[in-house]
């Protein structure tokens, strides 16, 4: 990897930025984005080299040995549709898009064939509840997990383990899997927890309406349960577009855990759930 | 307030003892449990000077101006159905329970009467996943809100303002309301957010079961919205006990407010939800 496309200069892509050049990377590292000024942050903050706005970017793209592409799951996927007919056998097109099934279904069919770019479907699990190149960190993936959801049956390229490696000189923890297995398993840890948080803000917000000085009565503990409930829509709307039925499931079967507590606040189920409860922290140590 | 007699020396009761000793209280602590261990941990600690056995307290209650009822609130009402008979006019009774609406009925039926001590039902907002003595901190109460729930009528006697001089120097925020709406506003901000946190660690539990190691995928977010789940049901049974019906009102319109959520992943409501949600969090600062 000589040089590389940062599509997307956001949090995760300046990130991505810092973290090569933080680890060594002496190659060329390019930025493309929608917003002039986002990119020139990017830049100032070192995380890129030069840049040149989306609606530019084609001619960049022919020289990049990699292309990563930052934001969320449906401009991916517009990128992913405008990149194909311009790549060429060679290069590496990798994302970090919180969904994987649609965005590994269309790689299979733009990318991965004779003549066409390699795509290797990516998701750092790493960010935090606001975005933007001014919260980008070069240690932002130290000991995080960065998954991957290779096609089935396609030998990896040079470039490819390339770009693993220095994945894994930032600290992350590499892990592979089937792209259907990662949505489900994403709607668990991490879609769920949002729309809690979500759900449960957006109630407080009601219900303490005209007062909400009120709830800086819950403390820490109130605080922690509603932080991602600053997380913006414009991210979160690609994922529950494009993981809507594994999200759903998770959903319904949290409300009826909760039906379940509510129905037994009085008796001893009460106490098997908190058990339970306790079981999944005391694995997660 | 010459001498005090905390009764359970737990986080919230070691605690008290600590912060008055680290704000110049100069008059005597003891200490009284079911424990010996525990009582001993807060006596090295420097949380009690001396201590005895609950079995035994019932000379010590009548030597002290102040008596400090900790622990869970079916714990605290046993404590005032014994110590009603034994004390008198000039004492103070106060306690540290999550719910106030039994124990501010209990308090007016028991105390509160000619000849009878004086009973000033109150509400630290401060905690942590874990309890015990060893965890306690003189600075706990450091900006949180010390809330106290006094009978209607009465007048303050001079011991219950000395206390909340105390309760001042630690460095809390006092505040009165009603016992009801006390009891209404802790379901939202802090029973509500427990049980959603055990409702979501157990399902997690369940879901996850054979691999419990995937859930690192979820990194701080999921961490953060499971914490809680570590919480004890010894003292959240007692909560769910006295609260039902706030925390069953509570748990049902998020129900409601989560299968809206479910029920509109694709569509522009779901825009609204973290618009209101966003609101929440900007209150919060």
């Amino acid at each position: 990897m000589k040089k590389i496309l940062i599509v997307g200069t956001g949090l995760i892509g300046a990130s991505v930025g810092l973290a090569l050049r933080a680890n060594g990377f002496t190659g060329e590292i390019a930025g493309a984005g929608p917003r002039e000024e986002s990119l020139k942050t990017a830049q100032t903050m070192g995380a890129i080299d030069s840049w040149c706005l989306a609606a530019d970017a084609d001619a960049v793209t022919k020289s990049c040995d990699v292309i990563l592409l930052c934001g969320p799951v449906l401009t991916i996927l517009d990128w992913m549709q405008r990149l194909a007919p311009i790549l060429h056998e060679g290069q590496l097109v990798t994302d970090v898009g919180s969904t994987k099934a649609q965005i590994a279904e269309l790689a299979a069919q733009l990318y991965n064939q004779p003549g066409k770019a390699r795509f290797l479907p990516g998701h750092p699990m790493a960010g935090k509840e606001s975005g933007g190149a001014m919260l980008a960190e070069a240690t932002l993936f130290q000991n995080a997990m960065w998954l991957f959801t290779p096609q089935p049956g396609l030998k990896p390229t040079a470039l490819e383990t390339d770009f693993r490696n220095w994945v894994s000189k930032f600290g992350a923890n590499i892990a592979d899997l089937d792209a259907a297995r990662h949505d489900k398993l994403v709607a668990w840890v991490s879609h769920l927890p949002q729309m809690l948080a979500t759900a449960l803000s957006a109630q407080l917000e009601d219900a303490l309406g005209d007062a909400p000085e009120l709830a800086s009565i819950g403390g820490r503990a109130l605080s922690e349960m509603t932080r991602l409930g600053a997380s913006p829509y414009s991210m979160w709307r690609d994922i529950a577009m494009t993981n809507t039925q594994p999200l759903a499931d998770t959903l319904l079967a949290l409300e009826q855990r909760i039906a379940h507590i509510r129905e037994n606040l009085k008796t001893p189920e009460l106490r098997e759930e908190f058990a339970r409860a306790n079981e999944f922290r005391k694995h997660r140590g």
